[in-house]
C-alpha cells in the first residue's frame, strides 16, 4: 500500500513539470490554523477578499485554492473588481470562481462567489452574489451598485476602511450619506484588518452601527505566509453551524465573527472568551505542605495568551504579566493564603482586543486536584 | 597578519584537546546581551551567584569565566558555600576564586571574591569578602556568620527567597529577627529571581525594607543558555560608575541594580525608564495629506517592549497592545485631529515591572519632523 | 536620507495591496546564486524555459520577473506553447514577454522571448524568435516548425529528454528524422537537466552530436525555491562576453554553457575547471618544525565541493574523501616528505560532472608561504 | 498519570538549582547516534578517551555521564592521566570511575575504569585496568608503565598518534622499539581518530600491525556537540555480542570496531558493508511501460552516504555520484536495457573508507516488484 503510494508520488514529482507543477499541498482539510471550535460553533478560518488575474492579481484562479488549502483555511470568497478587468482576459467575473471551485473538488475548501464594487468614495465586497455578471453591479450611479448586490441577497461589507488615500486632505468617506448605508443594513460588515493593516476607527465605527467584524487578506499577489514560521494570513473567524457556504452565510448574517490577525484576535466577548477557555486544558495541585497552588496550564492553540494578573493572589514563580505560549504548558505558582478546594484567577489577556483600547477581561476558575 | 591568525586558529583547533579543549570563546568584550547603558552610568550584566566543584557545582572555574565570557557579562562572584565542600577537592575557599580570576585575566571580565552562608533557616550570599576561608564565617550559631561577613565589609543578600521547602507546614522564614537583619542592614538585598524563579512576595519585601534587587543563576550545572535561542542568564543589572569590583560594590550598597529575567525587567522607575528610552530610536513624519502620523520606533535592545497604548488617539495600523520587538523598527501610525508638531504617547510597559502587579508607566515623547 | 527611504517603504505596505501586493524582491542586481565569473566571461545565471498564464503556467508574466530578481537570475525566457493558449487569455504569443520585459524595465535582468514548440514527437524550446506569433511556428507538420524556428534565426533545443511518457512500449524519439536535426544544427542544444530531472542518456547525447548543455525550471507553477535554504532553480550557467540578450546568443551559438542543478555543475571541463579555481582561495604554510603543509582552501561560491584526494601524499587531519564546504574555509594537513616550496594536489571532484559517469580531475597547485 | 509527571518535573525544575542543576536528560538509553546493528553484533557506540577534573579535564565525572546519556553512547571510559593530578584534587586515579560509575547507575550506559599513561615518546590508554592506583603504571621506565597496564588484563591502545609537536624536528615516534610494542601486542589498537583529528598514517599503520581502529573524543571541555545540529562526537563503534563492558572487552580484543567520524565512517569492509546494507531500505518498480526501474532507497542511519555509480546503467534523474540522505528516501531511475527481474547497483561509497585512499566498494542488489 505504502509502497504504492510512494511510487506515485515519485512519478508524479518527475513527470508533473511537463503538465502542470502546481499541486494541492494539503487536501486532508487538516487545520493548519490551530484554534478551538467553540460550545455550538465550528470556528472557519475564512479569507473573504482575494484577487486572481481575472481582476488586478496576479495568480491563476487554482493557486489560491492551492494556497488556501496549504495555509489550511476553510473558505474563500473570490473577490474581483466588477467593473474592471485586464484587457488579455475574458470579461466574465464568474469565470474566476467557477475555476476556483473546480480546483477545490474532492476537498472541503469552501469557494464562495464575490465581488469587489467600487462604489465612491470607497471599495466594498458583496459575498454571495447570484450573478457577479450583472450589469447593475457596475451602475454609473455608485450607490446603485451596492443596491445591486444587496437585491442579490448577497453580504455587502466596507473594505479597508483605513486606506489613507481617502482621508486626504482632510476628507473622510464617513459622511452622512455613508452612514446610512451602514444604518439600513446595506453594509453589514467592515473589514477592521485587511492585510497587515488594522484601524481602531474601524473598530469603533463596527461597535457603534453593530457592524460584523471582518480581516482578509486582499491578496493579489503570491502567497508567501506559510514560509515564514509563525505567520498567518489575516482571516475571519467564522463560528458557523455547519461546514458550507449557507452556514457562513448566516453567520455573517448573524454577526458570528471575529478577527485574527498577527497574534491578535478581535472580536466580541462573546466569542472571545470561549476561544480562549477552549484553547486550554487545565490541573492544578497544591506544592506538598504549602499553600502554594501550582496551575498547569497548557495551551493547545497557535496563540500566545498576554496576560496581566489582577487577583488578589501573588505569584511565585512569574511577574503579574506572563504569556500563555501557544502549543505549550504554563506552570504558575500561585499563593493562596490557605488551602482553597478552588478559587479564580482574574485576568486581562491583552492581545485579546474587544474595544478600541479594551481587553479582555475574564475569571479563570481554577479547580485543584 | 589575517592570514597568520587563520593558521593559529587551525593549528589550535588542531592540538588544543592534547591540554585542555577549554578555549575562551569571547574575549574581545562583546556583550552578548544588548542593553544599553543609561544617563551618567554604565549597565553592567552581572551574576553574583556561582557554584564550581569547590562546593556543590560540577565544573572547574576556568568554565565559569569561559561561560560568562560567551554569554556577554561583565562580572560574577564566585560564591561556594561556606561551610561544606567535597572530600575529593582541597578545603579552601579561596581556591575557586583565584583559579577563576587568573582565567579571566586579560579579558574585562571581573570576578568578585564572596561565598554562600547557610544561616538557618536559610542562605544568604556575601559578596566582596576578605578572606572566604575566616573560621568565623562557619560559626555554630548562624546569626554570627552574617555578623562575620559584614565585618569583612562585604554585601550581603538573601538567596532564593521562594524556595518553598522552608516554606512546608506553614513556616516562613520571615521571622521578627529575619526582619531585624533586613532592618538594620545587615542583609542589604534579596534575589527576587534565583534561575528561572521569580517570587513577587521577595519583590514586596524588597519595596518594604528598600532592599537591593537582584537577579543571578545560581547555576551548578554547565550553562548551555548559549545554545537557545532567545535565552539569556538571569542577570542582575547593575548601574555603575566604573566597570570594577569597586564601581559594582558602590552600586550596590546604593541599591542602583535591576533583574533582567526571561523577557522581563524587574527594577526601580528611575532605572527601567531610562533604560526603556536608551533602547529606542524615533523618527516620525505625518503622512501627507492627512493627520496621521508615522512614528518609527527602532529597538536596539534584546528585550520585547509589550505596550499598551493609554493615550488618547487611536491607532491607525494597530490595536492598543502591541510589541516593539527586539532589534526591530515598529511604525505606528497615530491618528492625531490636527498636525501637532509634537506630542505624547502614554504608554504601559507591560513587561517592565515596578512592583508586584504594576508595570512601568510613562509618557514618550514625539517630535515631528 | 535613511529615514526617507524608512517611511517610503512603510508607506508602500501599508498601502500597496488596493494596487498590487507584488513588489520586486531584489532590484540591486545582488547575485543570490553565488558562482564566480570565469577569466574571460561572466558567468550568467539563465533559465530558458518558463511558462505563465499566457500558455499553461498559473501565474501572470510579472511574477516570474520578480522570481528571477529575488533568485538572483540574470536571464529569463518566456517560452509559452506556441501551439496552445488558455480560451479565457487571449490568443497573442507576444504578450507575456512584453509585460516580463516592462516588469524588469530598471533591473538588469534580461527577458529573452521565445516559445515552446510541440514537434512531434517531442518538445523544443525556441528563443530569440523575432515573432513568436508567426502562423508557420504552427504548421500542421512538426517539422516544419523547428525549421521556421530557425527561420526566426533563433536558438532551438530539445526539452526534457527525459520525459518518460514517451519511451512507454519500447519508443524512443531518438530517430533517425530526430538525429538529422540534431546533425544539420537544427537543434543546437539539448535540456540535460529540466526541474528536478536529469538524464545521462540526454549528456551522452549531448557530447555525441557537439550539442549546448542546458538546465532550466520548465516552471509552470510558482517558484518557492528561495524559501527552502540551500535550494536553487535549476539553471543554465552561460558564459557570456557581456550581461546582455546578444551576449547570451553568442555564448548558446558558440555552446559556452553549464548545467547548476542541486549541488552538480554539469558542463565541459574547459568550463568547470575555471568555475572551481575562481571559487577558492588558498594559503598554505608548514606546521613549525615539520614537513606537514596546512592548506587553507576558502571557498566562496554556493557549491560543496565534494573531491577525493589522488596524489600521493597522506592527509594528516582528513580522509581521502572530503568536502570543501561553501563559504568556508576547509584547512587540509599534508604529509609531504620533506618541505617543498610547491606541491600539486592531484584530485577529483565528483560532483563536477563532464560525462556520464566521469567527474572533473584537476591538479591543485599549493604554493608554500 | 500523566498529570503527576508532569508536576514533578515542574516543581524539580524550580527547586532543583537548590541541590544541583544538573540532571540526566536522557537515561531511556534511546541511542541518539543511529546506526544500525548489524548481522550478529550489537553496534555500540563508545568513547574510551575521556577527561574529568581528576586530570586535567574541567568538569566533575558526573557531567560526562550526563554528556554520554544526552548523546546517545552506549560507553565511556575514564581515562584519567595516571602520572598527574591536580593538587587541589585527591590523588586517587579510581575515583572518577566510581563516580561516573554511581551515576549512571540506572541507565544503561556502561562506564569502563581506565587511564592514560604517558609513555614516553607518547601516550597511551589502557581499558579495564584492574587498579588504575598501581604504583607500576607511573614507573619511571616509560615501557614498565605499558607492561604493567598489560598485566592488568587491560587492552592498550596508542592515543592521537598525528599529534604533530612529536614529529617536529624529524622525529618520530614510530622507532624500532614502538613497533616491537605493536609487534608483541604489548599495545592492541590506534587512535586514528581523536577528536576532529584524523591521521591517514595511522590507518595505514593499523592495517600493516592488526590494530584495533578506535576513535575518541579525548574531551577535557564541555561537551557542546548535541548544540550542533548534525553534529556528533567522534566515536568508536564496537560490534559486540553483548551490552556490556565484558561485551566490548571481547570486541576490542577481537579487533571488531570502526570510527564514526563526522560523515565518515572508517574500518574494515566486514563492517562497513554490513552497516550500509542493514541502513538501507529497498523498493523497486519498472516505471509503466518502460524499462526504467524505480528504487526506492529509505536511508534510516544519520550518515548521508556520498555513492558513485560504477554499473553499466545509466542513470534516469541523477548523475553517478548521487547521496542517499540520512533518513530519507532517495528514489534512482536506472535505465536498464530489458526488464530484468533483479540486477546489481555497482556503487563506491566514498564516505566509507577503508583504507588510505581507498572507499568501500560494493554491488547492492535491486529485486523488482
Amino acid at each position: 500500500m505504502k509502497k504504492q503510494t510512494l511510487f506515485s508520488v515519485a512519478i508524479c514529482l518527475i513527470t508533473s513539470n511537463i503538465f502542470s507543477q502546481t499541486v494541492i499541498l494539503n487536501n486532508t482539510g487538516t487545520p493548519e490554523i490551530q484554534l478551538p471550535d467553540i460550545p455550538g460553533y465550528l470556528t472557519m478560518k475564512c479569507d473573504f477578499h482575494v484577487h486572481t488575474v481575472f481582476s488586478d492579481g496576479v495568480v491563476w484562479p487554482t493557486v489560491r485554492v492551492d494556497e488556501a488549502l496549504a495555509e489550511g483555511l476553510d473558505a474563500i470568497a473570490i473577490t474581483e473588481h466588477v467593473e474592471w478587468h485586464r484587457v488579455e482576459v475574458i470579461d466574465d467575473n464568474r469565470i474566476s470562481y467557477e475555476i476556483a471551485r473546480d480546483r477545490a473538488e474532492g476537498s472541503d475548501l469552501v469557494i464562495i462567489p464575490g465581488g469587489e464594487i467600487s462604489a465612491s468614495p470607497d471599495h466594498f465586497n458583496a459575498l454571495f452574489l447570484e450573478d457577479p455578471n450583472d450589469r447593475k453591479l457596475k451602475d454609473t450611479i455608485p450607490a446603485r451598485r451596492i443596491a445591486a448586490a444587496n437585491a442579490h441577497g448577497g453580504f455587502v461589507f466596507w473594505n479597508h476602511p483605513g486606506w489613507t488615500a481617502k482621508y486626504k486632505n482632510g476628507n473622510t468617506p464617513v459622511t452622512e450619506e455613508f452612514k446610512n448605508l451602514l444604518r439600513d443594513e446595506s453594509v453589514q460588515g467592515i473589514e477592521v484588518c485587511n492585510g497587515n493593516g488594522y484601524w481602531e476607527g474601524a473598530l469603533k465605527l463596527a461597535l457603534e452601527y453593530d457592524l460584523a467584524l471582518l480581516g482578509n487578506s486582499d491578496i493579489h499577489g503570491v502567497s508567501y505566509n506559510r514560509f515564514e514560521p509563525g505567520k498567518h494570513r489575516t482571516v475571519t473567524l467564522v463560528f458557523a453551524k455547519e461546514k458550507s457556504a449557507e452556514g457562513i452565510r448566516d453567520a455573517l448574517l448573524d454577526k458570528r465573527t471575529a478577527i485574527y490577525q498577527g497574534d491578535h484576535l478581535i472580536g466580541p466577548v462573546e466569542f472571545l472568551k470561549p476561544l480562549f477557555f477552549e484553547s486550554l486544558e487545565l490541573e492544578a495541585t497544591y506544592r506538598e505542605g504549602t499553600t502554594i497552588a501550582y496551575v498547569s496550564i497548557t495551551n493547545n492553540s497557535d496563540i500566545n495568551f498576554y496576560c496581566g494578573n489582577r487577583s488578589p493572589f501573588l505569584f511565585y514563580n512569574s511577574t503579574h504579566f506572563f504569556t500563555i505560549k501557544a502549543h505549550s504548558t504554563t506552570i504558575l505558582g500561585v499563593k493562596v493564603n490557605k488551602n482553597l478546594p478552588e478559587f479564580e484567577l482574574d485576568l486581562v489577556i491583552h492581545n485579546l482586543v474587544v474595544a478600541p483600547g479594551e481587553s479582555l477581561e475574564l475569571s479563570l476558575p481554577v479547580i485543584m486536584d
